[in-house]
Formats: C-alpha cells, structure tokens, sequence
C-alpha cells in the first residue's frame, strides 16, 4: 500500500501513522517527495488488514493499494485461457463462439419447444430461458417454476442442446442444479455473495453476469466467490449497464471483453438482448461481440416477442435469429473463429 | 399507456396495432397529431399485459407508461406517514429523529459493549452492527455470524437500545429475526427479491437501503415486495448512490428524502456513512439530512476506527460521535423535530 | 405532448389545465383511463411553447413529448445517407472506412512529419494534430497554437492527406478553418452552442464529438445547430462517456453507431484511443467499431507515446498502429467496406 | 508519482523503467515489496512530464499521482475563507447566506421587474436573469440578448440587487461584464477553457457551474484557470450532476458542499433549481444546503411558471419564493449565519 501524508505534518504525527503501519502487519519505507511524504507500506495486502482505516488519521492524505484483490479468476494464476466443457460436448472458450439462444422466460411447452427447434436448426447449442425470473415489481410473471425447468429438460432431450437457466436463490441451487447445465447468476444478483457460493457448490458451470453498475475490478473479485469455492467453470457475461443515457436500458460495455481477456482466464459472453434492451440492436451488437473477442453469445429469442410475458421488447423472432446467425458469420471468420 | 405510432404508416399497419392492443386487453383511443398518430391504450397497467412488447413493431416509434407501478408502498393508497414501532418504545417515523449508530461490523464483546453504551449516552436509541458482512472480496472478513448476533442481544439487553443488524442469507432470515429489532437489507441485495421476500415474512421491521444505481421506482418497487407480503414495517435508506466521482465512495442523494416523502409513506433513514466513505464528511451529511426530513439516522461509530475489521475509514470514534450529536441539535429543532 | 393528471382531481381542477394547454398553443384531447385521465395535447411540438412547465401545476402528474426535437439531422429530413467529400477525395460515409490518424497533440516537425509519412504509408487518409488543446489545467501544455496549424498543413502537402484539428475558439474559428479540412469539436465543447455556430459559419465540415455524459438525443440536436446554420457536412464522433468505471478513462459506447445510423443520415466516427484512455485496448475498439458500422476511426499515434506531452497513455505507436491496419482489414471486408 | 511494474519483470525491464522516469525528470526511489516492485518516482508532478505515459510500457501496471493538481484554489494556498463582496456591498462566504433569486430567463421589463421587487423585498440581495441562454436544440428561444442585459441593469437601479447573468460567448465577455456584477459560466461551459479565461479577464467575480458529469477535481481545475488569469473572485456552484436516476433532471450532490468547504478557500453556491428540475422539491434542497454550509443559493423564480419561456418546471413562483425564505429562517440560524 501507498500512504501518502499531508504537507507540512510534525514529525511526532509521522510517527504515529509509521506505528500503526507496523501495528497492522506491514514495513514502511518513507520516501520524502517534493511536495509531501509517502510511505510504501510492504506487506501481502491480501492477507493483512487494509491500510485504507489510515485516512481516519487527520495526517494522512490518501492510500492508495497496489496490489489486485484478484487471485484464482486472474490471467497471473492461469496464463491460459480456460475453457468449459458441456454434456452435449460443447466447450465455451475454445475455437468455436458458442450461442446461446431462446426465450427470456419459458411460457409453455410450445413456446419453448418450437424456439428451441429453430434455434438449433439455425447453429446455437445451449438454450437459455428462465424458470425463475427475477421481476423489478412483485406483480409481474415471476417464471413457471420447477414446471419451466422441466420443459427445459424436455427441451434439452429433444434437441440436443445444452441447457442455461437463471439461479435466483440459495435455497433451489441443488433443484435448479439437477436441471441445468449451466447457471446463470443474474446483475441484480451479482453481489449475492451467499448465492455465488451455493451455486459454486453445485459444481454446474456458473455464468456470473455483471451487476447493474460494477466496476470490472468488482465483477472479477465476485467471479473470484466461484473460484474460491472450488468450481473451476466461470464464465463472465457483459449485459450492459446503467448509465444517464435513455435510449437504451442499458449501455453494453463492449470494451470489457479485451478487458477481461487481459486481467483474466474465464471465458466472456455477450448478452446483446439485455445489453441493448431492443430487439433493433441486437444485430449490430453480436457482430460487435464478436469482432472484440467474445466466446459465447446470449441471445434471447421468442416465436412471437410482441407477446411475450418479459421482455418482450428485446426479444428477436425466429426468422430475425436465423437472419442474424447468417450476418454474424463473415465477423465470426474474420475473429479467426468458427 | 401511450403507444406513439412512426410519421407516415400506411392504415394496414396502423390497424395491425390497434388489433394487437385490443389482443392485450386495452381500449385503444386514436389521435391524430400534426406529426404523428398517438394511441390511448386504456386500461389496467399493472393487471394486463404490459405494451412495451409493441416496440418490436416496426411501425411503432416508443411506448410510454402511464401509470406508477407500485401501489402499497404509495401515498395514494396511504396518505398519512406511517410509523414502525419498535419493542423499546423507539418509533420511527415520528416526532423524533432517531439515530442508529454502532461499529460497520461486530467485531468483540468489548468492542460492541464500549460502543452500545458510548452511543446510547450520547443519545442514540438503536444500535447497528454487522455479524453477517457482504463484501466485496472473499479473502475479507465476513463477520463472526451468529456469535455476533450473540453479542448484539448481550448489548440490548445491557443497554436498551434496539439492534438492527444485516440479514444476508434466506436460509438464515429466522435466526437473524430472533436476535434483530430491524433487519437490514444492503444495498448489494436490495434487488435479490428472494431474500425481500423472507425478511417481510419474518415480520419484523425491514430497512431496505437503496440498490448502488438503483432508480427510485425501483426502490419503490422492491420495497412493494415487503408490503405484499404483509409485512407493513418497511423503512427506506438512502446510502449513497454510484456515479463518476471518486472523491468519494458514493453520492449521497439527500434529494431522495423530499422524493420519498412525496410519493410514500414509509420512513426514510439517512446512512451517512456508507453514502460519504469518509468519516470527516459524516457530520455535515447528518446536518442537512436532518434538515431535509429524515426520520432517522444510521451512522457507523467505532472506538478505534483505524484497527477496524471492515470500512474503518468511515467509521467517526466515540468522541467524534457525541460531538457530532451535540452539532445536529439544532438542526433538528430547525426541522421541528426532537 | 402527453398530459397525465393525478388520479382523482376534481373538474375545475381539470379544466385549469385544459384552459392553459389552450393557451399554449394546442388543441387538448381528452380520454379517462382506469386510473386517471390522460390528456392529449395536438400541436406541433417544435413550434410551440412546451408544456412540461405544466408540471408545476399541482394536479399534473406528468408531462411527456411526442415528437422528436431533432429535425433536420434525422433519418426522415433524408432517408439516404450523407457523405462528406473532402479535398483529397476522401469521402465520409461512402464505402471505404476512413482511418484518420496522427498525434495527440502537434509537438514538433520531426514529430508530425514523422508520424503523417508512417500513418499515410500504413493507409491512414487523414492526419489528426491538435494545435490547441482543451487541457483540464491550466498548467498543461496548450498546443503549438497557430504555429502546430502550419506544421498540419506542411504534412497535408507532403503526404496528400487530409487534416482534421480541433478548434476551440469562436475567435479562432476562421484561422483555423484556413489550415484545417475537418474541424474538430471537443467533447468538452459539445454543448458550447456558440462555438457550434462559429464552426458551422466557417463551411468546413464539422466532426462533432459526444459530451462526457450527453444524451444521444441532445447530441443529435448539438448537430442540428450544424445544420441549421446551413452546414450540411457534419459527422458524429463516439468518444467514450463518463460512467462509474474507474478501469478505463472512459466507457465506449459503440451502440451508439447503430442507433445514430437508424436516427440520423450524418456518418458516424469512432475515436478509440479517447474512449479507452490506454493504448492496449485500441485494436479490439476498431474492430468492434467496424464490425458495427462505423464510417471511420479516429486513431492517435506517436512515435514515442512515453514522452508525448499529452495523453501519452492512449497514443498508439508507429509499428503498433501498421499491426493495428493490418489485422483490421478481414474486419471492414466482413463489414462489405474497403 | 507511483510507478507500479507488474509481477515477475525482468532486471532489464525494470532498467529501461527507471531510465526513463529519469530522462523525465524524477529520482526514481525502488521499493521491493511482496508481491510486485513499487518504484516513487519524486519529482514535482506539476512542473515534469506526467509519468502515465510509462502505462504504455508492457511491464508498468499502473501508475499513481501523488500530488493535487490545483494549485491556488486549495485551501493549502489560502487557509482562511475568501469573501467576494459586490458593489450593493453583499458579501459571498462571510456570515450571511446571500440569497440570488430571479427568472431563468429574461423574458419582458414587466416579468423582470416583478420578480425583482419580488424577491428584493423576500430577502434576496442578488438579481439572476438570464439574457444569453444555452439552450439544448436551436429552435429554443435563446435569450433577450443585450436587451436582456439592459433590463438587468434598470432593475437593479431600481431595487439595489446586484445582477448575475450568464456568459456564453468570448466575444461578448466585455459586453456582459457591463451589466453583471457576477458572471456566470453555465454547467454545459464549465470546461470551455477559452470562456473561463475570457471570464477572468474582465475582473468581475465568477461564479463557476458544475459540469454536468464533473468530478469535484476537475472543477478545482476549472476554477484554478480563473485564479491563474488573475482574478481572485470565484465562486463554484454546485447545480446537480447527471446520473441514472430519471426522476429529476439532475441529482444535487449536496457532499460537495463539505468537500469543497475542505479541498478550497472559494465560496460555494448551490442551485437548488437546476439541481432538482422541480419546483416542488427546491424548499427542502434550500434548507439542507445551508445546513451543510453553503454561502449562498441562486433560487429560480418566475410570475407564471407554467408560461415561462425557459425551464418552467424548476421555477418558483413568487409566493413560493417568499415563503421559501420563511421556512428557511431556522436553518439559516442554526447552521450560525444570518
């Protein structure tokens, strides 16, 4: 950690702050500046206490750490890129850029059932759609159920694709389990620190999407939640976040792809549908995704979405998928990507 | 709702909109505008299928909501302020600010005891401290879990004062409510609808803090969750929002209390501390939410902020908290309040 | 204008909002929903007083504009797209991307002429060199001033390309405009309206950055200030907006391409190294931005950027800028662009 | 500054760091600690080349300053309060709350002269009044213009308010400082640098609007481009900023107030008008920002809101206004003013 002292303090009042650096496990080194004094303090930030209580010292100006609080998701712990591979023999992170497509929510056998069909038909192999949807107001459809995990699994027999399916809570983390080939941990969730852990605890490969306004720093030390509790499968999925702008729900942070392919190991997914919030932009940010280095697409996908129970503004139709999976390819080849 | 249709569309796309509408279960109602047409959509918002799904028409330019989501938690349906009760006489929403104060986490019995009984002479009369502790990395401290709920009973019992504590888990919503006056529910959470859902139905008082980029209808909606769920205890907490500047760790939005008081009836508390990150700010954000209309205060206060387990540097020690307290007096006669 | 009345007010009350949308211009049309009654308010919203200051009426709830407030920058004033011819015989908009490249700041001969003949040689069609440099302190290099203009255009004669330079000075404008073939609007003076005019009275084309935190719909009317003083060559440029991100200096916002492709006929420019601050990030931002549809990138480059005097950070260099052309290319082809 | 090298450099790498944080004029000071090296680099940060460029050298991880960067707006340059006082013999930062109230805009003598004898006899002491206005799309009325001015100027003969109206243009920076006795620069020119400094040469006080998305530093910056120009009379004012947040137009980030209290010597103003965007919550903005400290408030009042030409909705009506200033009286006493 760096301590950086006010201008002008006594050396009594620099004393005290070089004795509680010693007290909280840490060997100062001053250095004696310009304009003001700054102390290196040596020692495992990650094992001893912060020094950031020091800035309740009226002397000390501002501290400032060096050391990233990331350890297991880091691309230093792992210099290669890790990848997930799924029952149907999919791998996410390797060669080819995986889709993932279907309904923001299951309604219905039929509706499941025919978007899945269309979805494989048109090259995704994993189906997304959520049994249990997390609802800004408790009077809206709050998902099927186990009911919808059923026709997931339905689905998945049917069809051969994987199944992704949102986990919203520790207490059905073994029933959603049982279902799922992959867990999608929702933004609202992404800093429910106890669903992060029941969830690495079901050993089912976790996709950790990014909370509403999460720093990337944030996102990664989350996905470290995954890591930490012994689940090796972590994938990080963009899906926008909050800014002023109105236009869109969302502003879809494409630049944390090279970001994450920097600072990390861990496979990296777009989410378009939730990312643009409209059904318009979807296109034109899957072949962005692409293009900057995404592994795997989220894409929501409903038969009829004017009707659809969620979100239905951000949803494509079945001929709108099969039309942007044949855009998409040129981007996918051009990546060196299949 | 509104649905404004795109300049120019020929009738058979106008009436493919007006079908649709009428398919969802409003009464459509068109003007004809100088630039565009503009259709009525009347009916119940909240009970029939929402027609923002229609923006996947081509020929519709944007659909606008009429109506307010929430309705429990509203003034209309409650126009005098409500008041949560609690078991030491404490009442929130009252004539008297109240003020919660305590260490950011339940570190030791001495260091809660010294704490609890610095606070209540200084005329605090609920005591916070966390023994579940969300944070942001899982190499921190995550507090001493139902030993620290131990300690909290220990200092109530000793002290008088009521305890508000943190509840993190759905798995432990009991446990917690057998030791808590108030549960808390972080910011972090403020959207993990599962866990909103077991705090109101443990019944006790619920003090919902506002999401990091949390919108107001949201917070209002989340807390719909509490009040559908017939617990009626529900108090607000402003703590701070995310933004651009680095100054500090949040933006404290005190607009919000005006806000609340219009559009609801619950109480609305202040967090200081979480909402500056800097203890030598907390004084003077107490001060104008105080002036503002805040029925209560919860404010982090530790013996020795700098040897904190958690957030030390926005923790105000025990001297700075009673000067603190002697500062806001006029404040709060200012407000008409005591 | 949609006006939405509270629910419940009585006739007079009502009416008094009636009689004043009369008085501002507009014919009122009433319709009684389940909740409350919402009033269409027909007129032309751009010519007319605006009725959001009915908002301070007490039994208005809300107020909402139909129309958009941009005119002639939008799709409907011109279906096709605009194109911008430049001197050299680049054109903007057309088929072939346009790379403008070239230094942070003008610092020197060598430096420019250096950078012009290796930006050029790599496929760059425009030199970019500021000569005056909007600096957040007073204390930071300001630019060469009209001295970095002749140096643009010796580099202009000697390598045939074009010059783009930002100006920021109504008083300056038309020195500027003397050297320079595209000006420049920083996004620090995107809603500077005087310097707007000033740059459009000049008739040279205009590149016209995103503000740190401007909306799309008031960027779109910062160009229609273009326009409307009878400048039809005006470009946006996505530069990267303020969020709470704190890994990069700004967020870029590439859905912006496909949203000002659909809402205006102007071309669009992405400046990379601006909206991601570091240098390492630049490539995967063009290709992202190609891939979306950009009409051209705006690129910086310096022969040595540890010693640049400004923004060293983000300016690519000599060898990395040919790799960066070079691995560009299978995605402009992808993208049906040359 | 702070040069942090990533982990595992080779001794050469590190060899070719250090030479160039000598060749750019520090003494590179090396501290080897436990899991990376940290090199402090002592120079005087506002005199040499910023090291941040060294973040384009592959082994540097990052790089911190030290240092503030302003410079005669810190409290460190002058430890005491600076006062303004304006030629009615006002005085900005001394024991008084100075109230400024007015219209938004200029519109006609009668409005102005209403509102001024309005005010004036309410407690005001200085006249706002836009007569040059930066309006987001062209086809907004902008401003009386000089007509405006003259307006201005009869009343203040006539009720001995001081005037302070906004400066656009450079060109009219003599014009303008005629009239006013304060200049204000708008948020959307808080970083036209050309303006500012036009500003400060003609000698009048400033009072220097937060940008919309500012951070507190860069507006220290802003105002330290006043101070350098040799004009000792500014005053930041604190008008909102943008967020996420959709219920009022900006969000008043009142914590300003104690940081700038703490960081400057400089009076600060809030505007509780622009900061909501809503007449309704201006009252209780007023009452928390002279609890926090403010020096004075710039109040936006209007004879008809509902019919002014700008910005309606945030105005004030008279009767509003003088009982604001009732309401306001206990506050004002208990934060020890008059």
């Amino acid at each position: 950690m760096i301590v950086v002292l006010k201008p002008k303090i006594s050396r009594k009042d620099e004393l005290a702050v070089l004795k509680e650096i010693k007290r909280l496990g840490y060997k100062p080194h001053v250095m004696r500046g310009v304009a003001r004094t700054v102390i290196g303090a040596i020692g495992d930030e990650r094992k001893n206490h912060t020094l950031e209580t020091l800035t309740t010292f009226p002397q000390v100006e501002s501290v400032m750490p060096v050391q990233k609080r990331f350890k297991l998701v880091s691309r230093e712990a792992h210099p290669s890129n890790s990848t997930i591979k799924l029952p149907n023999g999919v791998v996410i992170g390797g060669d080819k850029v995986v889709i993932m497509a279907g309904p923001c929510s299951v309604e219905s056998e039929k509706q499941l059932l025919t978007t899945a069909h269309a979805v494989a038909k048109a090259g995704a192999t994993v189906l997304r759609g959520g049994a249990f949807k997390p609802r800004t107001s408790p009077y809206e459809f709050q998902g099927l159920g186990e009911k919808g995990l059923k026709l997931l699994a339905k689905a998945r027999k049917e069809t051969g694709l994987a199944v992704i399916t949102e986990l919203l809570s520790e207490q059905q983390a073994e029933m959603v389990a049982e279902y799922a080939d992959i867990l999608q941990i929702g933004a609202r969730n992404a800093q429910n620190f106890q669903l992060l852990i029941a969830a690495a605890k079901t050993g089912k490969p976790v996709l950790l999407k990014r909370g509403l306004s999460m720093k990337i720093e944030e996102w990664l030390l989350a996905g470290e939640y995954i890591l930490a509790n012994e689940n090796p499968n972590l994938m990080f999925c963009e899906r926008g976040v909050r800014t002023f702008e109105t236009y869109t729900r969302n502003m879809l942070d494409l630049g944390a792809i090279p970001i994450l392919k920097k600072e990390s190991h861990c496979p990296v997914v777009i989410d378009p549908s939730q990312g643009a919030g409209r059904a318009d932009l979807v296109t034109a940010m899957c072949k962005g995704s692409v293009a900057m280095g995404a592994d795997a697409l989220l894409i929501e996908v409903h038969p009829n979405p004017a009707e659809a129970w969620s979100d239905g503004a951000q949803q494509v139709s079945l001929e709108g998928f099969a039309k942007l999976m044949d855009e998409l390819k040129p981007f996918i080849a051009a990546a060196g990507r299949s």
